[in-house]
């Protein structure tokens, strides 16, 4: 409604008017088509909490994003997006057997962890794909998310932290270990870690495959690791904030840098794995603080911090053939959530007041103007 | 009291009405006794709070299950029962001198943690049976479960949660990590992983060893690993409450069928190593939550999680040498009782007025007779 | 002020009378000059606020001992101590830039963990003193600590808990595994675990080395690992407080013989690796508690906790090749923190509160002889 209101100046411009405001429609997070479903069919409105669940994966809460991260991943791998749905269906039905919140399921927040664990078994099992008895641990890892997260909301509640990536990043480290490289049912590959191996000489860079790792970077958040998928996944960030899309690439680029300066294994570079965790730690920043250039040194500081962690953990967990995940783009965006200074804290949106960053940024800025003690905070 | 009432109508029963009153008597948490003690000599009361401490471990509150599991001790191994009531009355009489809460100390709340310590030392020592030194690390240990109880106690206490085997599972993994297996006062045996090595080929499974197995686990509680000492601890949890002894049986098996579809080594089946993480997940559903159909399947999936979490973390661990203890357990009961959806928190008894599941139901049931609005938790 | 109250019976001695009061004017916190420095110019100001973060490693409040352990670790190392300055820099200004409160930026507490970050790089640098590259991960990470410790700050407050050197060990550890010990910018030495390998047996040990372990022990909290150094830094800590200094000795005794108890390598005893962990636990039970024989028993168990915990960790941590630093003393110090049994809380001074011992002492002293009700304390 708030947004049509910004166009009555071009209400006369006829067709260009009219895409600006399906735009403008699709955009954010579609608040209009969530109150217009209310009344919908049942099966319709749970299409609606899944596509807004897969989009929560990557800090958007918009179902057309979701829809378009989804043809990313039929796209990049028909079984893992089965897999995937899979994962996404049991977690949520998970949660509303367990009774959580309504108005949580429906925005997607017990859906999200659930389908990456899903998917991110399908892209460790050696056993190749439509290897039909994957979708028994995919269905019960997508439940173990929801109980997970379950537990501990009450937790991170208390200090006003969201549940984040934490489940997905437990369950699959221990879905892992349960099962190993050798398991005669569920074989996973190792995980390497980046480290480049003593004896190897690093042959020189090819810059064109570092840049197109930048990209990459952003896919590898849903374990795509080709150029199409990464770049439909960008484009469905960047329906839901321009600015967020932004902060996916600004992260991407310094945690490729940080990976540069710790020269790990080229493959990392060029398959984005070494620019997915930056991605993600700067996307928090971007996601629950208010647009500013404070902030934006908060985005690159966040994202340096996640990569080196990133490597740091990778290195620890691949001496037991564990990957790190996204471990550490979760614990820093969490502590990054936590900062207590002064000059940071006032530009903090409490969780449940967090919407894109452009809306952030423009309740805000009308806040302030009302309230004059408030012009000091840009001071 | 209120047990003696339901009798009742048999009043006139003579012998058989003797006979359940006495078995009515012994069961749940012998509150009568408790109070009959208050005004007898100090060393008859700590021998039975000691006895209450025993049967802690297994989430009992009832010196007669105490007794039966120390004479099971006794038979399996005399001198890990010797170890096991010293590491007992060192972390009881540290909490004396600390000062802990005398209600605590006298339900046997600052006893159990110390009890395993002392028996898992003498579990995993190499040094064979009355190696008398480890009188040494058994006492200290047991003191320092005292000190970690007292310490973790303001921060569960925070969520309602209780301290649990938290101390134990720490102080042991300590324990093993600084000593290891080649330390010339206080050697160990490694621990292995249950994953089963790469070259070799699992034989058929033998099915009435598996059957035995289930039994185990439940003695595996207390590192018991023969039939006789497992079939009197169950009696012992039987004469607290017969839905915990269900329960206990119900873990273990799912526990073993967990194992058995990761295809762990079928010595951890056979042994009952397999099942006791599940049976003690499942125990605490048991106690903390109203029995009801709902919750039963809340302890069957406990129970799973257990399973499933105590292979990667035994696998996790056992790469270093060092066993999984009880992590599982502890770490999945404790995220079981955080549980927010409204469907589970309703069934959840606070911390504070847990008694035996039996007890629980009976005044649940009252409760919810006098209250009318209360009658949907069952819809 | 206070404190000169005290000599005015001795204000005719002259010269004797003007020394005592000197010292006294040095000793303890120092608020006099504190007051002093308020107007004076922001670069002074700066100096005796990194002064006092110098000493806040050591639990000291004091200008004067941060300047001796200053001039302590030029004469181990111009080098670290360069690089300790520049991380004690780069973290305070953090601070400053984040807007910590200004009152905790001025008395040091944003400032230690920095430093110890820096000076620990040093150390495992295999790349040789003056190695400038090395002034890059020493500004990063001091800038690191201050991030975590403002994270952390809501956490631990909750528990009326110091943030302490978590952020070090957090950030130190992080660094060693992501770079390793074949990195080609910033190569490091590996960790070796204090267990003795198998094969070596243990020569005969040498009392006098053992002696000096002890008192390197002290020096090992600032990873210095010769005598002089190591006595100057005792020395600062007697200068804020001789309790303090009783404190550190007893706890480095008792860490060593935790280590002769483990049959760790000579080496660990000889250098004060062993006793370093033990040293730190003892000072925050005599920082944070008041004197009495029952703390003074308290410092005593976490001293030896805190050491065995190190061997412990140490073990599992140098399996990985990375070091334990002090996470013992730091895990075992804020669980002894938190201890809730009534014979040690009413000994504990409220976080906020905690000055020198000798303060802590007195103004107790004073509050318990106006208040008749607390002469319960010390029955």
């Amino acid at each position: 409604m708030r947004i049509s209101e910004k166009n009555t100046p071009e209400q006369s411009g006829g067709l260009k008017q009219r895409v600006i405001s399906a735009l403008l429609y699709c955009s954010g997070e579609m608040q209009q088509l969530h109150s217009h479903m209310q009344d919908k069919p049942y099966l319709l409105q749970l299409v609606e909490w899944c596509l807004r669940g897969i989009s929560r994966v990557i800090l958007l809460n918009n179902p057309l994003s979701g829809a378009v991260i989804l043809a990313a991943l039929l796209l990049e791998s028909p079984w893992q997006a089965l897999l995937g749905t899979l994962g996404l269906l049991a977690s949520t039905f998970t949660a509303i057997i367990l009774g959580q919140d309504c108005e949580e399921v429906s925005s997607g927040l017990h859906g999200f962890n659930g389908m990456l664990v899903a998917l991110l078994m399908g892209v460790f099992s050696s056993a190749g794909d439509w290897y039909w008895w994957l979708l028994l641990p995919a269905c019960l890892g997508g439940a173990a998310t929801t109980f997970l997260s379950s537990s501990l909301a009450p937790i991170v509640d208390h200090w006003d932290l969201p549940v984040s990536v934490f489940p997905f990043n437990t369950v699959i480290v221990l879905y892992l270990a349960c099962t190993g490289t050798s398991n005669p049912y569920f074989p996973n590959y190792p995980a390497h870690p980046p480290r480049a191996p003593e004896s190897t000489n690093q042959t020189q860079l090819h810059v064109p495959q570092l840049l197109q790792g930048v990209v990459l970077g952003v896919g590898q958040i849903f374990a795509c690791g080709t150029l199409g998928p990464s770049l439909l996944i960008l484009g469905a960030v960047f329906i839901f904030s321009p600015i967020l899309a932004i902060n996916a690439l600004l992260g991407s680029v310094m945690s490729t840098m940080a990976g540069l300066s710790m020269s790990v294994q080229h493959r990392f570079l060029y398959s984005g794995l070494s620019g997915f965790n930056g991605a993600l730690g700067c996307m928090v920043v971007g996601a629950f603080f208010i647009f500013s250039w404070r902030t934006l040194l908060l985005s690159v500081a966040s994202a340096l911090l996640s990569a080196y962690t990133d490597i740091a953990l990778s290195n620890l967990l691949g001496a037991v053939g564990l990957p790190a995940s996204s471990w550490a783009a979760t614990l820093i965006g969490t502590l990054v959530l936590l900062l207590t200074g002064k000059n940071l804290k006032e530009h903090r949106i409490p969780t449940g007041k967090v919407t894109s960053p452009e809306m952030n940024l423009r309740s805000h800025k009308e806040w302030s103007a009302t309230n004059d003690y408030t012009t000091t905070t840009d001071a």
